[in-house]
C-alpha cells in the first residue's frame, strides 16, 4: 500500500471540466509512479460514423425499445420496477417511451469509476481516457502444447490467474479465466473468487451464474477488504461482473438477479449484449448496433433503477457468423465496424465501454488465431475501449483458452500500451540534434542520442524472433507457440504469491468451507 | 477493353472541388461496374497528431533540409539542376532554403494519377480516396511448405505474378515479387517485366537497379501499349517504380538515374526513404518522421525538376530495430505511429502516399508473422495509404516471400476491402423491419431480411477454419498454412493467361532476345 495509489473516482455528469482535468492529470502521474496499472490513451478514437450516422442508430435503438420492446424474463420485481418508472409492461414484454432508458442512465450512471484492488497500486480507472485489459473469460477447455486440448481444472484456473498477476500487460485478473470443470458447478465460484483474491492482487470479477453466487462473491470481497473497514464496499467498487443479454431483446432472470445483487452492493456490472450477428441480430452492422444499444440501454436502466449510481459499463460483444454453417467467425471486418460504432455510442451516452479482446475462431495459436485476434484487438484499442475482456488466451470462439495464446496475446497488449501514448514531441523526441550530429550517410547506432535513449527506444517483444534465418535455425527453428510455451513455464516457476493478511485468508477459507458444506455436489 | 474502364486522371492543385467530386463519383461507379480494381475508402483516416504536431514535423524537415542537407551522390547533373533551382550545393551536399522542396513539389506533382493497365478494366487510381494493393517486393528467397526456404527462380516469379493476377484482392502486379536468382542480374529485369506484361494484365512496376534497366522497362512498356498508339506513354502513366533513398540523407546515383529515366518518360516513381529507425534515423518517431519527410521532399523535388508533372508518390518504409542485435523488427508500435504521421504529412503536401503492407520478421507463416503483419497492415489501411507494396507474401523482413503467407495475406486484403466501405446506413442496412418482424427471443436465421442478404452479408474468409473443434479434427486438424498450401496449388492449376495481341508478344520477345544478346552473363 503506497500513497501513489489511484485516487478513487466516480464521476457524475455536470462536474466542472477543469477539476476533472486536474484530477485526471494527478491520476496519470500517480499511475505512472505506480507502474501504470492501466493504459492512458493520448490518441483520439477512430470514428467510422459521423454525428448524423450515430444519431440515426440512437434513433433506431429508441424505435426498437418503443415499438418492439425487451422481454425481462422470470423477474416480476424487475417488471414492476420498470412499470413504475414509466415503461409499458405487457406480460414480460417491456416497451420504453422514447428516451426513457437514456434519461435514467444519464441521470445516475457514472462516466468513470475506480475499481479498487486488494493492492491499491493495482486499482484501475474504468472510463475515458483509460483502457483496462483483462484476460480470457468463460472457456470450458484449455490448451497447451504439452497436453493438447482438455477440460479446464482448478489448477489451470490458478495458473492463468498467476500469469495474469505476473504480467505488466494485463491490469485486471478477470473472472472465469477458464471453467474449473473438476469442481462442482454450484461450488466452483467460491474457488474462483478465492483464487483471484489469494493468487493475485489485481481487481477481479464475481460470479453471475446465480444470484446466490453473486452474493457469495460480494461476501468474499467484503472479507478481502475487511481491513479497510466493515462498510468499505458501500462506497468502493471492488467487483466488476459480466451480465450478458440473451439476444435478441431478452434479459433472463439469472442475469437480472446477479445484476441486482451487484448493484445493491454498489458493485459494477458490464451490461453486454452477446451477439452472433445473423443469428441473434440482423446481418447488418447498423442493425446489430441499434439492437445492441437497445438491449444495453434497457439493462443499464434496470441497474440504475435498482441502485442509482451503481457503475455500469456498456458492453458489446458482436461476431459475424458463417452463413453456410452458422458458426461464429472472428477477425472479419463487420464486427470491427460494430465495435467502432458502439464505442462512439457509449461515449455519447457517457458511460464506460467494454468490447473486443484478442478474439479468434482458430483452434490453435496459428496464423489464423493471430490475424483474427489482431483484427479484433487493434480496433478495440483504436476505438477507445475502456474495459477489455478476453485480452489474452482466447481460442475457438471462446470454447478454449490457450496457454501459449495467452503469452502471445500479452505481447500485443504490451504493444498497445506503447501505441496509445502517441508521438513524443519533446525536444528529445524530435531528435533534431541527433540528425545534426550525424549528418548525411552516417548511421545512428553510435549517436549520443541513440545511446541515451536505446534502453526505452522501441517496444521489445518477448515472443517475436527477430534473429537472422541462420540464427533462428541454430536456435531450433521454433515457431512462436513453442517460444511462448517456454515463457509461461518459466513464469509459473518464478511465481510468488502476493502477500495477504493471514486473518483475512483464514476468514475467506472459513466462509468457503461453510458455504461448500451447505450444498450437495451438483452440476447445475 | 470496355467503356467502364477507369477515366484517366492527373489532378493538379487548384482544380475546382465540385468538378473533382463529380469525377470521383463517376470513377467510383465505373470502378464498381468493372469489379473494383482498387479500394475506395469511405472512412476518414486515423490521425495520431494534430495540426500543431504535424506542423512541427514539417518545420523540422525543413530545418534538416536547410541546415544538414542531403547528399546527391555520383550525379553531377542532378547537382547542377538543384543548384539552378536555388539550392546551396557544396560538393555533393545539397542544402535547400526553407520551403523550396515543398514549393517545387506542390507546383507540379499531381495529387492523384491513373496508372493504366494493359487491360483498361484493371487501371488504378493512385491518390485519395483510393487504395491500391500490390504484392511483396524484392525477396531473394522463397518459401513454401513443400520445399522449405530456397532461392527464388523465374518460375517462382511467374507463379507469384499469376497468383496476384488471379486474386481479386490485389490490384497491382507489383515489381520484383521475388528475385529470379536463376537469371543473371543484368538480364533478369527483362524477364521480370515481360512476366508482368504477359502473365497478368494488371499494372506493374519497372526495374530500378540501373538506369539502362529502367530504359528497358520503359521500352517494353511502349511495346506492350503500342496498340494504343506510338506516343501513348507521353501522356499515360503505365509504370510505377520504387526509388529508395540511402538513408540517412543520401540519394545514390543508380536510384537517381532510374528515377530520371522514368520521370523523363512521364512514368511514376515511389520516392521512399527506407529506414530502420535507430540505425538509419534517430530512435524516435518524431525524429524518424522529420528525416523521412526531408529525404522524400528532396527526392520528389528532384523528380519534378527533371519533368514537372511526372507522378511521384511520397513513400515511407520504417521499421524499428532490436537494440540488442540491430535486427529489423516489425509489428511494433513505433513504426505504426510513423506510418500514421507520414500519411498525414503526405495528405498535407498533396501527393499520394505509399507505406505498409503485411510486414513481419517471422521466418514462417506462424502466429508471429500474422500478429506482425496485421499490426502493420491495419494501420496501413486506417492511415489512408494510397499505394501498398508488400501487401502479400512478405516474410523475414523481406528476405523471403512465402507462398502460404501470400495466400493468408490475401484474405486480410479482402477484409480491408470490405472494412473501408464503412457502415451501410441504407434502409436495408438499418434492418429495422427485420427486428420488427422477429420480435424478442426469435433468432434471425429464417428472417426474410437475412434470407435476402445472407449471400453478401459477411466477409467470407478463404483461409479461416470456423468449424467446430470436432469437425476440424475430422478434417485433419490443419493449421492455416496447410490450408493455404492447398489454395495456391489449386489457383496455379486453374490459372489461365490473359489474352495478348500475338504481334505485341512477338515484339516483346524480339526486344528481350536482342537486349539479352547484348550482354555477357554477369551477376553485377
Amino acid at each position: 500500500m503506497t500513497d501513489t495509489a489511484v485516487e478513487p473516482t466516480r464521476e457524475r455528469r455536470g462536474r466542472p471540466g477543469g477539476g476533472r482535468d486536474a484530477r485526471i492529470a494527478a491520476r496519470q502521474a500517480a499511475a505512472h509512479a505506480a507502474g501504470a496499472p492501466f493504459l492512458t490513451r493520448a490518441l483520439k478514437p477512430f470514428e467510422v460514423l459521423d454525428e448524423e450516422g450515430l444519431s440515426l442508430i440512437e434513433h433506431n435503438a429508441d424505435t426498437i425499445l418503443e415499438e418492439v420492446g425487451i422481454i425481462f424474463r422470470g423477474d416480476p420485481e424487475a417488471l414492476k420496477m420498470l412499470k413504475d418508472a414509466g415503461a409499458d409492461v405487457e406480460g414480460e414484454l417491456v416497451k420504453f417511451p422514447r428516451g426513457m432508458c437514456r434519461q435514467i442512465v444519464q441521470a445516475s450512471a457514472p462516466r468513470i469509476y475506480t475499481q479498487h484492488a486488494r493492492n491499491p497500486d493495482r486499482s484501475v480507472q474504468i472510463g475515458d481516457p483509460y483502457t483496462v485489459l483483462a484476460p480470457n473469460y468463460g472457456s470450458p477447455f484449455v490448451r497447451d502444447l504439452d497436453n493438447g486440448r482438455r477440460y479446464g481444472t482448478l489448477e489451470d484456473f490458478r495458473n492463468l490467474v498467476k500469469l495474469a498477476y505476473m504480467t505488466p500487460h494485463l491490469h485486471h485478473s478477470g473472472g472465469t479465466v477458464c471453467e474449473p470443470v473438476d469442481v462442482p458447478v454450484n461450488k466452483r465460484h467460491l474457488d474462483m473468487v478465492y483464487s483471484h483474491i489469494r493468487w493475485s492482487d489485481k481487481p477481479f470479477m464475481g460470479s453471475v451464474t446465480h444470484p446466490d453466487r453473486a452474493k457469495d462473491s460480494v461476501e468474499l470481497a467484503k472479507i478481502a477488504f475487511s481491513d479497510q473497514g466493515a462498510d468499505y464496499l458501500d462506497d468502493h467498487t471492488v467487483i466488476t461482473s459480466l451480465i450478458n443479454a440473451n439476444s435478441p431483446l431478452v434479459w433472463d432472470a439469472s442475469m437480472l438477479g446477479a445484476a441486482r445483487v451487484y448493484a445493491e452492493a454498489n458493485q459494477a456490472t458490464l451490461i453486454t449484449p452477446f451477439i452472433l450477428a445473423g443469428a441473434m441480430s440482423p446481418v447488418t452492422v447498423a442493425g446489430t448496433c441499434a439492437q445492441t444499444l437497445a438491449e444495453a440501454l434497457a439493462g443499464m436502466a434496470f441497474v440504475q433503477l435498482v441502485h442509482p449510481g451503481a457503475p455500469v459499463i456498456l458492453g458489446s460483444f458482436a461476431s459475424s457468423i458463417s452463413m453456410q454453417s452458422g458458426a461464429p467467425t472472428f477477425g472479419t471486418p463487420e464486427p470491427a465496424l460494430v465495435l467502432y460504432v458502439m464505442a462512439a455510442l457509449a461515449r455519447r451516452l457517457g458511460v464506460p465501454f467494454r468490447s473486443g479482446g484478442n478474439l479468434c475462431a482458430a483452434k490453435t495459436a496459428d496464423a489464423q488465431a493471430a490475424y483474427e485476434s489482431a483484427a479484433t484487438f487493434i480496433p478495440t484499442i483504436l476505438a477507445g475501449t475502456n474495459f477489455v475482456l478476453h485480452a489474452a488466451g482466447w481460442l475457438e470462439g471462446g470454447l478454449a483458452v490457450g496457454y501459449e495464446k495467452f503469452i502471445l496475446d500479452l505481447d500485443q497488449c504490451g504493444m498497445a500500451g506503447v501505441f496509445v501514448k502517441g508521438v513524443d514531441l519533446s525536444e528529445n523526441g524530435q531528435a533534431l540534434d541527433a540528425i545534426r550530429e550525424n549528418g548525411p550517410g552516417i548511421h545512428f547506432l553510435g549517436n549520443s542520442h541513440t545511446l541515451a535513449n536505446f534502453e526505452s527506444a522501441f517496444y521489445r517483444s518477448a515472443t517475436a524472433d527477430n534473429n537472422s534465418f541462420e540464427q533462428w535455425l541454430e536456435d531450433g527453428a521454433l515457431e512462436s507457440p513453442q517460444r511462448a510455451n517456454k515463457i509461461w513455464k518459466r513464469m509459473l516457476a518464478e511465481y510468488e504469491a502476493p502477500p495477504i493478511d493471514p486473518g483475512i485468508d483464514e476468514a475467506l477459507n472459513e466462509y468457503i468451507t461453510k458455504r461448500k458444506a451447505a450444498f450437495p455436489d451438483s452440476d447445475v
